[in-house]
C-alpha cells in the first residue's frame, strides 16, 4: 500500500477547479462501460468515446457510467460539463488522495471512497479511490484502473437478480457501495490470518525471531492506514441516509443503514486488531526480556561458580619458594574436595533462588 | 472463543438479503420449541416442522418460538415468509458475526446480540448469536446451538413465577435479553478470578513465570473482545426503550432500564478490568527488570571481587627468573592478607552502594 | 478493599424483583435508628421491629428511618410493601455490587452510592452500599453494616444545627449524600500521602526498593477502583438536580449543585493521582535501568582492566623452555610499567568516556 | 506547589455553611483595600477594620474591595452578612482547595480560580485561590496573602489608563481574571525555559545524568497540576459569558471572549508540554539504553578476545611431564603469531558486525 | 521552528488592546501592497506610506492591502483608526502568539492563522502568523516578514484566472486561507518523506544509529507543533462558513468546506505520523533490545565455554608437589579430548537452545 501520498503539491497556488490528475502517467486509452437498464430491459455498451454515453442522459432509464482510468483530463472534464458538475466535484475526483466524503448539490450527490483489494497471486493489498455521482436517472462511477469488483453487481443487473433492476439510481449507488465495503471485510480477514500466525508463533516460541517484529509493526500500519481511509465514511453514509435530498428514496435508506452497520464493524474490528497488535508488541518485548534474563542467569552461575575456583588453583599455580601447602601430602586431594563442596553450595544457591 | 471471524467473505458480491449461513456444516435436525402463554394457560410443542408453529400467530395469546441452530437456511426462510420478515433480517439472523443492534419495522422489532456462556468443565468461554424477534404477540428466537440458558425463562412461564404470564411478548423478549446479560456476570467472575490469581502470584512471587505474561495477554484478549461484543448493546437496549414503537409498554421499560444498568456495569468492570491487566504487564515487566538487576548485581560482585585477585595470583604465577618476591619467606602470607582486606574493602564498598 | 464481586451469579435466572443478599451470611438483629423531626420536635427510637417504625409514616413531620444490616431480607421486604417500593428498588438495594444510580418512581426517589470510610487503626478502606429512599415525608437509608458516619448529620437534627430542622426531606438526603461525598475526601488524603511518601523515596533513593513497585501498582489498583465507583455520582447528582420531582425543592438545588462540584473534584483529583501514579512507575523503572546501567559500567570497567592484565601474566607463566624474555633482568619490572600504564590508560580512557 | 491538598478533611461532618478556613494559621491583620471610583474621581483607602468599606457600597460609583488574608474568619463572616452572601459561598471562600468555579445569585455573581505567580529569586511557583464577588457596583476580591499582582489593574483605575474608569463592575471583574490568567503565560515560559533546557541536555548528551530523569518527572507533575487548576476554567469563563445576568454587559463579554481565547491556549500548551515531556521521558530511556548496550559490546569485544588468549596461555602453564610442545624450539613465536590473528580476526569480526 | 515562545510575558498587566510587537525588533521598513480590482480592472501599487492605500476604502472595487511586517506599531494603528478596528483586533494581529480564531464584529470579520512554508535550501520549516480582516470591499493581510505564497493569488488577480475578479471580498480572503492551507501539505510531505526513510532505516538495519532516535523525537515533535497550530482552523473555517454574517456569500461557502476537508485531512495526517512515529520507536526501543539480546549471547557463549576450560589448565598449573596426572604419560592428550567435548557439547546445547 502507499502510506505517504506526496502528490498534492502539484495543485498548490491554482486556482480551486483546476484539474490536475496525481497518479502516476499512463497512456493507455480510458475504458468507458455504459449500462443502462430499466426493469424490462437492459442495454450495454464499452467504448473509448465519452461522447457516445451522452444520449443516454436523457432517457429516463437508470444509466450507469463506469470510468476506469483517470489519466485522461479531458474526458473528466467533458463529463462534467455534460452533467454540469461542479468545478470542485471535478477536482476532487482527479485528487485521488481525496478524504472520503459526500456532497449534495441537488441535481446530483457526489460521493467519493477508498476501495481496497486484496491480491491473493501478489499477497497485496491496493487502494484505489472510488467517485460516485449519483443523479436522478443516472450513476457516473470513477476507477483510477480497470477492476472487476464492480462485476457482481453488472451480473445482477444483466440477469436481473435481487431488486436492482426494480429500484432507481439510488439503489445502484448503493450496491456499488456495499461491495466496496464488502472488500474490506476480505482485507480484514487477511490482516486477521496474519495476526493469527504472528500470535500463534509467540505463544509456541519463547525467544521469537526478530522479523516478528518487522510483522508486527507492518501490520500496525496497515491497520493504522485502513482505520484513516474508512473512519470518514461512517460519516459519508450517514450523510446519505439522513439526507433530505429527493435523490435518496426511504427503501433505499434500510439498505443505506445496514451498510453503515458494516462500516462500524469493520472499524470495530480495526480498533481491536490495533489493540490486539500493541498487546502482542508488548508480548514480544517482554519475551525478548525474559529470554535475556535466561541468559543472563546461565552467565552468572557459570561465572559466579568458576571464577572464584579459577582464582584459587591460580595461587597454587603462583611460584612462590616459601608456600607450605604445596609440599603437603593430602593438599591436592583436600583441596578438589573443597572445591568440589563449594561449587554443589553454590548450585544449591541458585537452586534455592530459582535461577536453576 | 473464536476472535477472528472469517466467514463474511462468503458474502460478498451477493445482492442485499442473500441468504448464506456462515457458521461451520452440520447436519442434525434444527430443534424448533414453542410454548405459547396467556395468564390463564400454557401450552408447548417441540417440532422439527417449522410449520407446525405456524397456527400460533394468529391466537391472542403471546407464542415463543425458539430455533436452536441456523444451518438449514429452508427454516429460516420459511419463518420469514410467514412472519413477513425483511430480508436484510433475515441475512442478519444468518451472519454470525453480526454486530449488536436493534431495527423496528413497524410490525415487528429484531434485535441481534452476543451469548456468552462459561462451561466450567471445559474452562472454556463459548459466544453464541441470539437474535430476537418481537412481534405483537409472538416472539421468535434463533440460536446458533441447543442449549439451556433459557431454561428459567421457561420454567417461569411453566409454573407462572414472578410477573411472566401477565405480560406481552415485550416483557419476555426483555427475559431473555436479560437472561443473556446476567450470564455475562458468569464469565466476567471467571475472568476476575483468573486476574486475581494472577496478581496473587505476581505479588508473592518476585520471579514470575513466562506463563504468567502469555495468562496476562490471553486475559487482555478475552477482555477486549467481551468489551467489542457487548459494547453496542448499551445502544441496543437504549434505542429499545427510547422506542416510540407500540410494541414496546411502558411498564416494560423500567425493566428494560435496569438490564441497561447491568450492561453498563459490566462495561465498566471489563474497562477496570483492561487498565488491572495492563497495570499487571507494567507489574511482570518491572519485576523481570528487577530481577535481571539483581542477577547482574551478583555476576558484577563476583567478578569484581575475583577478577583482580586471580590477576595478582597470575603475576605470582609468571616464570621470570629474575622476580625477588618469589624468593622472599614472607611473601605468601603477606599476599594473602593483602588479597583477603582488598576482597573486605570490596564487599564494605558493596555494601555502601546497597548492592547487598 | 474488594475489588472483584462475585456473588452477582447468584442471581441469574430469577425473575426481575427476585430478593438475595449477596453480602455474607450474618446472625445478628438488624439494627433499626427512627428520627422523626419537625422545626419544633425530635423524637428518636432505636427497634428491632420493622413494624414499629410504620405508625411515623402518616405523620407531616419528617421521619429518617435507617436500616444498618441487609442481611434479613424479611425486613426489606416489609418495608417494600408498607412504603410500596417497586421490587426492582428492593432487589437493588440488596444487590451490594449495584452501580451508583438514581431513578424517579413520582412518589419516592431511590437513589444508591458507595460508601467508603477509612479506618487508621487497621489501615483498611472500607467500602459499603447505602441506599437512599427519599419520600415526600421520609427518608429511608439502608447500610450493609452499623456505622457511625450519619452521627453527625443525626446531632445536626437533635440539636437543631444548620438548617436542616427547618427544611424538608430533600434536605435531609442531601445531608446524607454530602455526609457520603465528604467522607470521600479522607479516602483521597490517605492515598494522596501514600503517593507522596512513595515520592518521597523514588526521588531520595536512587535504588528503590522492589516493594515500591507493588506499592504503586496496589495503589493505581485502589485509584481505579475508587474512579470507577465515584464516576457514576456525577450523573446520580445530575439527574436529582435536574429533576422537575416535585420532591426536590428549589432550596435544595443549590446544596446538591455544591455536593456536585465536591464529586467532581474527587474524580479529578482521583485522574491526577491516576497519572502521577504512571508516571512514578516509570520513574522506577527509569531508576532501576539507570542502576543496572551502573552496575554494568562497573563490571564492564573491571572486567576491561584486568582480563587483559591477566593474560598477560598467563602469558609469562606458560612453561616453555625457549622463551627468551623470561631469563631477561628487567623483564619483571618493565612488564610491571607496561600494565599499569595500560591500566591508567584504560581509566583515562573511561573517564573520558564519562563511565567513572 | 503544594499538590495534594490535605485540609478538606476539617469540613468532614459540618452543616453546609460553616465558616472554617483551612490554611496555615497566621495571626497579622488582614489588609483591606478599598477603591471607589467612577469615570470622573477616584477614592482610595487602606484599613484593618471591614466595617470602614460599608459606606462603599450605597454609592453608585464602583468600589473594589480587595481582601488580603483569610484567615480571620469573623471578617469573611461580617462581609456577608453586609452584602447579603449566601453561606455556602462564605464556605467556598475560606476552602482554598476549591475547584474554579463560577456561580449566579441574581444580585451578585461568585467566582473562584487560582492564581499562579512565579517567584524568580527563588525559582518557585506560589498557588494562591482567589475569589470574586461582582455586584452591581461593586467588586470584592479575596486572595490568600498579601500581592503585588494586581497593582497594574489599580494603577489603570488611578491613572485612568484604558476603558476602565468609563466602564462598570463588570469590567473590573474581567481585568482581575485577565491579570490572573495573563500570569499563567508568565508560569508557562517558566516551565518552557525549562522543557527546552532538559530538551537541548538530552539531545547533546547521549549519556544523561540521573537528576534529568527527576526534573522530568517534576516538569510533568507541575504540569499535570496547572492543567488540572485551569481545566475548569473554561467553563467559568463560557459561563459568565453566556450568563443572561444583568450584570454582565455585552461590552465586556468581548473581553471576556478575549480571557477565554488565552485560557484555550494555555490549556493546549499545557497539552503539548505534556507529550513533550513523555517523548522526552521517552527519549531518556531510549539513551540509557543505548547506553548500556554500547557498555554491553565493549565488555563483550573485550571478553571474547581475551578469554580464549588467557585459556590458550593456561594450557601452556599447566605442569605435564609429559607435553612435547613446551620443548619445541618454535612453540612460543609461533604461538604468540596464533594469537595475534586470531585477535586480529575476532577484530574483523566485529567490525563486519558493526560492534566496533 | 520556534516551538515554545516566551513573548507573551511582555503584555502582562497591560491594560487590554495595548499595542506591543512580540516578535523581534528589525528596522527595516514596511511593505504594503495594495491591489484594487473589479471584473474590468486591475490597480497595484507597492507603498511604505500606509495613508496611500486608504482612498482605497471608498471605491466600490474590491481592495487587497497587504502588509509585511508588523515591527512598526505606529502603521498597525493607523490602519485600525482608519477602517475602524477594534482594539483587541490590533492587539491580537501583534500578538504573534495568537492561537488561530475568528471573529465577527459586523462591519469586518477578522481571521487569524498560522502559516507553514518549507525552504527547501536550508531544510527548514518557518511559522508565520497570518492575520487576514474581511471587510464589505476590501481585505487586509498582515504578514510577519515579506514572503512569495501570496503571488499565485496576485497572478489570478492580474491575469484573470479562475473566478476571483467576479467575486466579492469573500472570496479573496477564501484565496488566502487557501493558500495558506495549501501550503500545510508541502509541509506534510516533507515530514512523510523523512518518515519513510527512517521507516526504511529501521527495517533494513537491524543495529540502528543512535541517533535516529534524535530524528525521530524531533519529527514527533515537529507533528505535534503542526498539529496544535492547526487543529483551532477547523473551528476557524465552520465559524465562517456557519456565519451569518452578511460578509460571506453562498458561492464562496462551497469553497469553505472545500478547505475544512482540507484541514481535516491535514489534521488526520498529522494523526497518522503520530501514531507511526510513536510505533517506530517503540520498533527502535525492540531492535536496541533485540540487538543487547544477541550481544548477550555472544558473551555468555564465550564465557561458558572458556571459563571452565582455564578452570581445568589452571588446575594442572598449580605447583603441587603430590599430583599424580601430572606425571602420566596420557594426562595432557586425555585432557585435550576431554575439553573438546566438553566444548563441543556446550556448542550442541547452545545449539539446542537457539543461542546461534
Amino acid at each position: 500500500m502507499r502510506y505517504i501520498s506526496r502528490k498534492k503539491s502539484k495543485d498548490v497556488g491554482l486556482p480551486p477547479g483546476s484539474l490536475v490528475y496525481q497518479g502516476e502517467k499512463r497512456s493507455e486509452d480510458v475504458k468507458i462501460t455504459v449500462i443502462d437498464y430499466s426493469e424490462k430491459s437492459v442495454q450495454e455498451m464499452v467504448t473509448k468515446n465519452v461522447e457516445d454515453c451522452f444520449p443516454f442522459k436523457d432517457q429516463p432509464s437508470v444509466t450507469w457510467i463506469n470510468i476506469d482510468g483517470l489519466h485522461k483530463v479531458d474526458i473528466i472534464e467533458k463529463i462534467g460539463e455534460h452533467f454540469d458538475l461542479h468545478p470542485l466535484v471535478l477536482e476532487d475526483i482527479l485528487n485521488i488522495s481525496q478524504r472520503p466524503k459526500t456532497e449534495d448539490f441537488e441535481n446530483y450527490i457526489y460521493t467519493v471512497l477508498k476501495m481496497f483489494t486484496y491480491n491473493k497471486q501478489e499477497n497485496e493489498t491496493n487502494i484505489e479511490q472510488v467517485s460516485i455521482v449519483i443523479g436522478s436517472n443516472f450513476v457516473i462511477s470513477f476507477q483510477e484502473k480497470e477492476g472487476d469488483i464492480f462485476d457482481p453487481v453488472r451480473d445482477r443487473i444483466r440477469f436481473n437478480k435481487g431488486h436492482i433492476r426494480k429500484m432507481k439510481s439510488d439503489y445502484l449507488a448503493y450496491s456499488l457501495i456495499d461491495t466496496v465495503v464488502d472488500n474490506y471485510f476480505i482485507v480484514l480477514e487477511e490482516i486477521g490470518e496474519q495476526i493469527e500466525s504472528v500470535e500463534d508463533e509467540l505463544s509456541k516460541n519463547p525467544d521469537p525471531e526478530p522479523e516478528t517484529l518487522q510483522t508486527i509493526h507492518g501490520l500496525k500500519r496497515d491497520v493504522l492506514f485502513l482505520r484513516k481511509s474508512i473512519w470518514p465514511l461512517r460519516e459519508v453514509i450517514n450523510t446519505l441516509n439522513r439526507n433530505e435530498s429527493r435523490l435518496i428514496y426511504k427503501t433505499t435508506q434500510l439498505f443505506l443503514k445496514d451498510v453503515y452497520d458494516h462500516v462500524i464493524q469493520t472499524i470495530e474490528t480495526l480498533d481491536t486488531y490495533r489493540e490486539m497488535l500493541t498487546s502482542m508488541l508488548d508480548l514480544y518485548l517482554s519475551s525478548i526480556n525474559n529470554r535475556m534474563n535466561e541468559v543472563m542467569k546461565v552467565l552468572t552461575i557459570i561465572a559466579t561458580v568458576f571464577i572464584p575456583l579459577t582464582f584459587i588453583a591460580g595461587i597454587y599455580g603462583m611460584n612462590f619458594e616459601y608456600m607450605p601447602e604445596l609440599y603437603w601430602k593430602w593438599s591436592y586431594p583436600i583441596l578438589w574436595m573443597i572445591m568440589v563442596s563449594a561449587s554443589l553450595f553454590m548450585f544449591a544457591y541458585f537452586k534455592k533462588k530459582k535461577w536453576l
